[in-house]
């Protein structure tokens, strides 16, 4: 394991005052995609951004979308034959409300026992501006890059990215690249640098079940018409067997084992299940047999109810025999399940399950496709080695059970390896009062990160 | 089969436009019991009912209550040895909103097409007036009636009857009687007069599961936590087994068997399944395998939800796993199910099919015992002949899938059966907008109930 160079790291600790202030005026714009009334300060955060990509020695561009813009910074003059890196982060930040339920005020930035905190600090205002201080130590210590870069950052990441896939599409040749590096989720534990291995895809449904053309009373029909909220139970009930494995014919066929060596790593990770279920305050665990709660969450598809209505809902009795229910239904997609093709086999079973008397419909709502990284190449490698320099040992590979749609549609677009590997810390409460960002990993990933650029221009030079 | 008797015809003839007149004086009374503002008109409305009582001969009393008064009217000079009868009906009447899809005013009668239309004309001021005119018609043309009657009317119908059943508990001494009768449901078809032999009671539950302590987001959490929703839709596909029969252990234990002939008798009606699915508007019928549709309405007991919620239920996909589940259940009754013995059974089989990794809570919500006439009695066989004369034909026996707790009230306390004996009609749009009640059966429900004290008395006098 080798040093961060001195160079490198003597910048970062000489400058590392200014560096604060400057990302605590970048954490102070309430940049707040979700709200209309926040969009000067939006627009705002991406001026700013551009402005610090300016004043780290990039050529930056404000690009104007339907929505939020989009803020490219470029450097082109690596030597011939380095690689091209795509950094993406985003600049807006989640609403702060409930504003009472913070410690000290969301946009006025704070230091409390080692954390940064402020909305926006690890969600992705910090982690995004580590990566221009680590551009801006190469550039400023000596005078270039060892790799070509675009970073690109998007104001609309909390409001879905909207217009970021058609943005990469339109843009593509400006986008061309070998490797894409994104910072924007957590380590495994403190002290623990990880590289994500894996996201899950997403097939959610809208089922509907319509009994008759209005609500009955139950007393004077009970007994004679099919009830469709009972329908819809008896629909939902046979989406799992009693090993909690999904029960929708096909729904397996495609799904590819885990590399041994993965699933064994995993294993050695810190992690209690009491601890998990305390923490999500249940009185107990459940899921498929057979699999740790980590490859649950990681590794294994689910199908889940999100939503339930039918009928009355209100205080007391009311005796209505309702003529529709609805149940929100999603499923979490590992590789190589393929939403469309869940999609087909969810409404195929609805339709071989739903009773006679009812009409079941199933509404597609919304998909998105399963991401494995490739762990085997030279990005992998590269980050590996950095992770190990910065923080002292060797990372963790983690998954996340969750969905970011964009990473698949940077590699689909422009063909190139993702690399996910972020400085948030579990507890960091991204989307939540009082979040914050550690100050150790903020320093710690702007070294890995600088070292990763070294890291990767030898690697591709050696190997491609 | 006889006539009604010539001089009591001849009364209801000569006095039909001065009846109608009154009638619709007092439809023209908005006594809304469920707004308080027509308070006022509630009040009025009892008043109108007791002077109407006094001027056909009976002693008329105004008892307040906690709510709305009840007024009794008595009669008490029949022979030693005559029968007393309780006679129920209520003057409050449903709110008649929506208005606009009145045809013409709810409180300004109009007769249309043989048709009384008006808030009340059926439900139940027409029924409970013909009952005050039969009783006029006795004591105006022959001076004296051939039973003791005592007629009580309530202002709470519609609002759940809430202060009747402890009025009756404290005047059980003045309420005490042989039999009651209650003209307040609908015949089975036109010209058809019926009998209602049974009502269902009702055990109304809310099941709740909780799985985790809050709301988690499905992709971090999905696959090793218990889905609240999902186990909510476990359970309740455990109610019912292949055949559409209630799958709750002992479910079925306390039922008794109808008598062959009044099944025989349903069998008889006319009825047409195609005509019931139309009009209820499903794609097909459903319920217990191996009954008639009209057997599963009035003699077999139910399971139904009757609301569901969980999650997110707006536009849209939203990937939450949720915290909680809730449906509302209820069951229907038959003789001689018991609501209290229903409860116990339905929250011991939730505790034994509610899945590991979440808490289930059943909530009883509300009660009421099923209903069965004596089909035997001297009360049954006096009706019976009573609508033959007033409407050339027999009766037929029917039954009624809702609940009407007065009833079983009325057996409990006051240990005498109820006769059940309506003249709505199917369509009467009793809670809707242009309710109405067919002219014809009023003028002939006037005279039946006439006939059927000189039946009663003859029966009780024989018989007793």
């Amino acid at each position: 394991m080798t040093d961060v160079p001195r160079d490198l790291d003597r910048y970062f600790s000489e400058n590392a005052e200014r560096i604060r202030s400057e990302l605590f005026d970048l954490l102070a714009i309430p940049s707040v995609s979700a709200r209309s009334e926040h969009d000067p300060d939006t627009r705002r955060a991406a001026q700013w951004i551009a402005g610090s990509l300016g004043a780290a020695g990039l050529k930056a561009t404000v690009h104007e979308t339907p929505g939020q813009p989009v803020v490219v910074g470029e450097y082109r003059d690596a030597p011939a034959g380095a690689p091209t890196v795509l950094v993406y982060g985003h600049y807006d930040v989640q609403p702060a409300e409930p504003l009472e339920l913070w410690t000290s005020p969301p946009f006025e930035p704070s230091v409390r026992d080692g954390r940064i905190y402020a909305r926006g600090s690890v969600d992705d205002k910090g982690q995004l501006f580590l990566h221009i201080k680590a551009l801006e130590a190469h550039l400023a210590v000596r005078g270039k890059l060892p790799i070509n870069v675009i970073l690109l950052a998007e104001g609309e990441e909390e409001v879905g990215s909207v217009n970021l896939a058609s943005f990469v599409e339109a843009q593509k040749q400006l986008l061309r690249c070998d490797a894409v590096v994104i910072s924007d989720s957590a380590m495994f534990a403190p002290g623990l640098p990880s590289v994500l291995s894996s996201l899950r895809g997403l097939a959610y449904f809208q089922i509907d079940v319509q009994g008759p053309a209005q609500d009955l009373h139950s007393g004077s029909y009970g007994g004679a018409v099919v009830n469709p909220a009972m329908a819809l139970a008896r629909i939902l009930a046979t989406m799992h067997d009693a090993q909690g494995r999904v029960a929708i014919p096909g729904f397996y066929d495609a799904v590819r084992d885990w590399p041994a060596h993965v699933r064994e790593q995993m294993r050695t990770l810190p992690f209690r299940d009491e601890d998990f279920r305390a923490e999500v305050g249940a009185p107990g665990l459940g899921g498929e047999s057979g699999y740790s709660v980590l490859e649950q969450l990681w590794t294994r598809p689910t199908c889940e109810v999100n939503g339930l209505l039918s009928g009355y809902t209100g205080e007391g009795a009311k005796t209505v025999l309702p003529a529709k229910a609805m149940a929100k239904v999603s499923c979490r997609l590992v590789p190589d399940q393929d939403p469309a093709e869940i999609e087909r086999l969810m409404a195929e079973h609805v339709r071989r399950v739903a009773p006679p008397g009812a009409t079941a419909t199933v509404t597609p709502l919304h998909g998105g496709r399963p991401w494995r990284a490739e762990l085997d190449g030279p990005l992998y490698d590269a980050a590996r080695r950095a992770l190990a320099t910065a923080f002292g040992r060797e990372p963790v590979i983690t998954g996340e059970g969750g969905s970011i749609p964009v990473v698949g549609d940077f590699e689909r677009v422009l063909g190139a390896p993702v690399l996910l590997v972020g400085f948030g810390l579990p507890g960091e409460n991204a989307h939540a009062p009082d979040e914050w960002m550690s100050v150790e990993n903020f320093e710690k990933g702007m070294r890995a990160i600088a070292v990763l650029w070294e890291e990767i221009s030898g690697d591709y030079h050696s190997q491609y």
